[in-house]
């Protein structure tokens, strides 16, 4: 098995992805991109000084949407599309 | 289970994936690419001003629709490609 | 269900993702990509200047490519890869 | 059905996404994309000229088998991984 | 078989990508994805400065979550996405 | 069949996906990366000027780790993700 552990920055919430609702999975994706962000940059005031350009950046607000995409689609599947 | 909640800003409507049609998923990915937009930028005003500035870039255009592309396929997906 | 309705714009023509073979499918893929483009601008006149940016561009024309693929990707998930 | 036929340029060589070998369904991975290049860039003198930029620009050659590698994963998938 | 072989660089730890947890395979997809940079730039220093550059950088923060996403995606497909 | 040939260079290792371990699947993703840039430009020189550009710029090295992720993703579902 592996453990490649990165004890100060827990990457998956609840270390799970499965979820009650796609609304929870989808929300869970937006929080698993940016852990991967704080996990790359540690410094808090940075990564606020960093969302600000982000925020009002036409390319960059997309490629944000691509990397959550990218989570939910494995979030989704993992769930099951939450099919009943 | 996962529960990361943005109370104010609803991510997937409808709170699912499955949609009657292969038009409505398509907006429905559409939908869910901008609600990350209004997620990351919660301003009207701004992002009003971002949508001028990427709907006359030709490369940001290109990037909008890379993102839905990849929402549509896990939304596709969870409608198992609406085969009858 | 979910019903987030663009009237003006079909973004799935025939409201369907299956084709008759794999041309048609490729075919689907870029035509559908094209909506998109034109949901985010609807201003034709607009459409072709930015048509004639990406077209002598070598890498929004590599990157109009990456959105084909995607899109080609569900659409011959879709279609079973037409495997008889 | 759809047909959205763009008769000129033929996008799916033989009109069939299977191969008989991995090697043939690279080529074929790499031949669709160029065929898009073509179908948004008819004029062959401007695409070789194209050619010529992202031949010598790093980030457009990364870029290319970003393209490649996406619709390689269709095909792959489109002929079961060549498993006998 | 295929066996190309870059000995001086493990690209998999333990050679799996099997893990007991969603978190350690999340990790796991960020160690690949850094495993790649060292095998593409070897000379630590160098990366090492590379690292403060896209630390911080908005847009290349954004494009270290791509990476990180796809090779997550392959990785919790891998491990059946934990489901018990 | 489709077979599109480019005999003077092999883009498929073996002509296989198949690999004994997860680390040599790692390592054919890395191949077939590079492969395709050797398509693209043939001249190694050339080549070599470029892998210092990419070797010593952040966001294309991040851009290489998201080919080869897509490319591993092929190679690991070709394989069942090695599972025993």
């Amino acid at each position: 098995m592996n453990a490649v552990t990165h004890p100060e920055i827990t990457l998956v919430p609840n270390n799970s992805l499965l979820t009650a609702t796609p609304e929870e999975g989808r929300q869970l994706a937006v929080k698993m991109a940016r852990l991967i962000v704080k996990l790359t940059q540690p410094d808090e005031e940075k990564r606020n000084q960093l969302r600000d350009v982000y925020g009002n950046d036409a390319m960059m607000l997309i490629a944000v949407g691509q990397t959550v995409a990218t989570e939910f689609a494995t979030i989704a599947a993992a769930n099951n599309y939450w099919r009943k």
